[in-house]
């Protein structure tokens, strides 16, 4: 690491100011208002005793995400998805990620015939809507998990949730990796990766995309390292925000 | 006027309890986060230098409005409209009212060549959304005429915002006439009604409905009474949270 | 009432020409080809045993409506919305105020565990179609329940159509209140209302707009007297037009 | 031909009762409400001056046509295909067939850079919807292509209509070759034809379907030569109907 | 017949070269690749023991058929229907006239309560797409049938298969009968029309259009003519292709 | 590597068969159908002289894909994403992926402003579709710039294609890295990996997803190796396919 200070006087490996505003919602089963820096997402699980039909009758639950983004949550309006009668592919991408995230922390036969469904709706937008996104998700998810051992539609000895789950940028910018970009390093950086981490260290997801040029091995493994360090950093935001076991 | 008391402990004549956090984003050019109780509503406003073809050449301005709500902003998740392709009747209905609302309150020739859309976004529903969604927007609004002042897109001395605008809703439970219904109230309600006063206590929308019972002249004349009320009060709160001219 | 003459020849609180056609569709359980002046709506009403899934088992019923124009209903050709693939704001929420207003006259549980959909198609629009759907509507579903009764769908002590109802616009032009406003009267009209009402005189939806210039206290209750008065009219078309009770 | 005598009491050779009651629409340039028994269909011709931009600069014409259905035209109700969201594959079919035999009698050089919209929309479905439609909106083009001529966006000189067109449906029942089946005709046919003939006798559209068995060349001559005789007789009522010709 | 000679050198009456390349799916019940000169199909049948819901428990199988077309199987490339989020008209129609065309020569109570699916996808177009598709979907669905024999979800002295069945389009050019056009003849033709003919040599379907001038009794005469015997080459082709009788 | 042979009898390091028939389409301007084994792609190229209107004038091109399979490409049918009007999270997924991938080897202001779509249909399914899809647009893309060099449309010194690019699946299965994974190894891999590489041996995408258990740096490690020397011997075939400098 070199000592390069950034546009908002971070470290190159520094993550942003991170918030978990935890049981944000008075409806849902679990939520949690999270931000990166400028990019706030709300995340609410909702808890639905029983499974969609071609999962029944099989002893286990399931758990999926929807991403979306309100129009005004970036710098200038994109017309609603609802408007326009189509979703798209980013949008569909990034649901399909958060979902299979989570899911690699769920053991599906411990939750049992249950669904939980996470919104995460991007309130403001600053770079790293989805990796905010999954590491609130998860707060949100235990909660829901929570709440469903309390109502016992989870068995009170099962354990569903076995491990934490958190997600991360880091790219290249003017040849130098760093951790969880800005929007305006985002559109600046050579190459940009996603990193999904479990609290053991272990990689549920990574996505590395050459924006400008290509990228060598040297350069994943750095991005690599960076990202895995940022998780087990949102971790510990994780962790303290579910301290006081609440419902 | 009787001494009944509410599920919430309110008189019937009484707001919930108003909160109007303005210029809650960063990137919007006008906007604002209210709260009606338990409902809390997004409202930011996009202004765009030009109007739709249909205008274009007129000299004239544009105001519209899109409401809609995040899938679980109520107690049991509905899904997203995106998903489902299309746009439910009761969110076209409220789009639209919205925007007649706002428009009431306009002065399109001194807007000039602009287009303002108004997002409403609700957060969390506990009833009378689309009044809250209203009374939110007008503040959203404001400010962002004001910023197409300072970037001189609107003359220096024209005034586009002709009046303040509000909205409330009003009901009969057990046939006493209540102020501002939560969403228990609403749903026992014998009959609905939303109104939209200007802040010189004329009516821009009277939008009454009987739910159960179809209902006299007398009983809508105690409803229109405590609307107008209502939304005097809630212009007291939208001037309050004008008052430091922003930026 | 001022001895103003409009542009038809009408006094300012006189319907257009009223005709009912009862009886029009050789296939529907109700139908009515209703005309106010130059509008034209074709009403079918549709009766189903049984009820839609989330209603079963309560022992009520459902009446629901759908609003619809054809292309050249109107001076120049609307695209289809089958075209179009979605629904515009305004049909539903035409469509929701029929379904309301008649739903409004209905006792749910002397209809029984039946559906009646009333399809109100304009064939031809000059103004206040949606308050000519809502009268011919009626008669329709009158019909309707009839032959429910005859097919022993419905008990035969049962009296499931507890009242009338009609529906009228009223506006101010020029500052004057008018009753039955036709498209060239609507366009001009600073004030927009339409009142739905029950043969006892009650109301069960009052819909108001400015589409001017907001509107004061005196000129809606003006306007509801108008739209009161001219219900009743309409009411003595329904019941003429129902007399001969035939099938 | 037999002596065999329909369930209508018509001749094998007979077509049902015809009317057409041209200019039914006060908006429409051209419009006739056309009968075929049981069968009405509602033909409007909407002119517009201009050509779609694929045809711009060319000096021709276009001719287009939609058909639709009421949803209570038949006698069940069919969901409506806006609420669907989607057009059926049905009435593209019969949309498309209706266009191409309009387009096979105006010269479209003639007809200048104008457009022709013909609507057709079932009212009441009793079999034959889409030959009635045909035949109906002959009258409705003529129409439209006079006030094309008076409002002088054709020149004067110019005559687009080449021919006259007409449509019938022909059929085999139980062995017997029978013009213009009514419904209950129609589900029973072995096999079913349609027709569309000009003025001189000439085919432009000949769709002959086994709904049953196949058929051989001596049956496909039969109804050739009853649909040829059917489309003269309509001919006769399309020339009867445009004599006093109006605008 | 003339002793015309075709810009591929063909006689009037002679088909392009056929191709069958039968089974070339591996995971179809039964399929071909069936080119008509440039024009290739993929046809692929899928079994499936069972009917739709509205078929349930009437002792009769269903066939059904959808037609699509790759992007870039034509000269210029088409966008997908499945990006533009809605099928064209004649894509619906060509669907429902091979689904039609199968559906005559099968018995449906000896097929059971089974389904098959032919999808008939082009991936290189000149001409002749659709009569291509019928052609080679009867070889698709020959083995698809056998397969359900093999695995007893067919009788095994059930003959669902009752005859075959081809077809072949032919048209008018410069005045000239001709057969199974070409793309460049196809948008020369005066008057182009689609057989589809039975092993017996009855007529399932005829659709003949008048592309230019309407046409009279003794063009469509020679048209049938030459479009029968070319069914009958095409019956040989599958016949051919189905000789070593498949697994 | 261990000596672990596979069901298909290929070492753990082994591609499938590859085959590339470059030039399949008689009308695109590039075209190949590849084979991975049972995996059939049909890759075409479409050259428009022109590029979408938000890169008008910037002096550069454009290169898009669009992905889609056919109904029966798998084990049991599909519906089609044109009849369901809407296109899946995968295909939009996978779409955008073969865009990025391409275009990492393109100069887009050498290409000038040219746009290329890629059309990459899956005839067959039998594992990494994805891959396959990209390692054939890439022999179609280099035609189809080729063909625009010809054509003029690219200046004669340019060089638009910077580097060739493949792309290959790679997974762990029974905790043994594998290469270029058939069907039944994907569904049964523990982690599951996409590698996108160029000639020069660098990284385009990186996309790995633990299905299973989450995966560490190690195995991480294992599996870019195996990739990159896979996408190496494909890099192999795409050149040979290349050879003969075509048309």
């Amino acid at each position: 690491m070199t000592d390069i200070v950034r546009a908002d006087g971070r470290a190159v490996d520094e993550l942003r100011t991170i918030t978990i505003e935890r049981g944000w919602s008075a409806h849902a089963e679990g939520s949690a208002l999270i931000s990166f820096g400028g990019t706030k997402v709300l995340c609410t699980a909702s808890f639905t005793n029983g499974v969609p039909r071609w999962l029944t009758g099989k002893g286990k639950g399931w758990v999926t995400a929807e991403y979306a983004m309100l129009p005004r949550a970036t710098n200038s309006r994109n017309d609603r998805e609802s408007v326009k009668g189509k979703i798209g592919g980013r949008t569909h991408e990034i649901s399909r990620l958060i979902g299979r995230s989570l899911r690699a922390v769920v053991d599906m036969k411990a939750l049992g015939e249950n669904t939980i469904v996470i919104d995460c709706d991007v309130l403001q937008a600053d770079g790293g809507t989805r990796t905010a996104a999954i590491t609130g998700a998860y707060v949100a998810l235990a909660d829901a998990i929570e709440w469903g051992r309390k109502k016992k539609f989870i068995g009170q000895k099962s354990t569903p949730l076995i491990d934490t789950v958190a997600a991360v940028s880091v790219g290249i910018i003017d040849g130098e990796p760093m951790l969880d970009l800005a929007y305006v390093e985002d559109v600046r950086a050579e190459t940009d990766m996603n990193v999904v981490v479990t609290g053991r260290g272990l990689f549920v997801e990574v996505q590395g995309t050459a924006e400008g040029a290509p990228f060598d091995k040297r350069e994943l493994d750095a991005l690599l390292e960076l990202g895995v360090a940022g998780c087990a950093d949102l971790r510990t935001h994780q962790l303290a925000s579910l301290q006081p076991a609440g419902e």
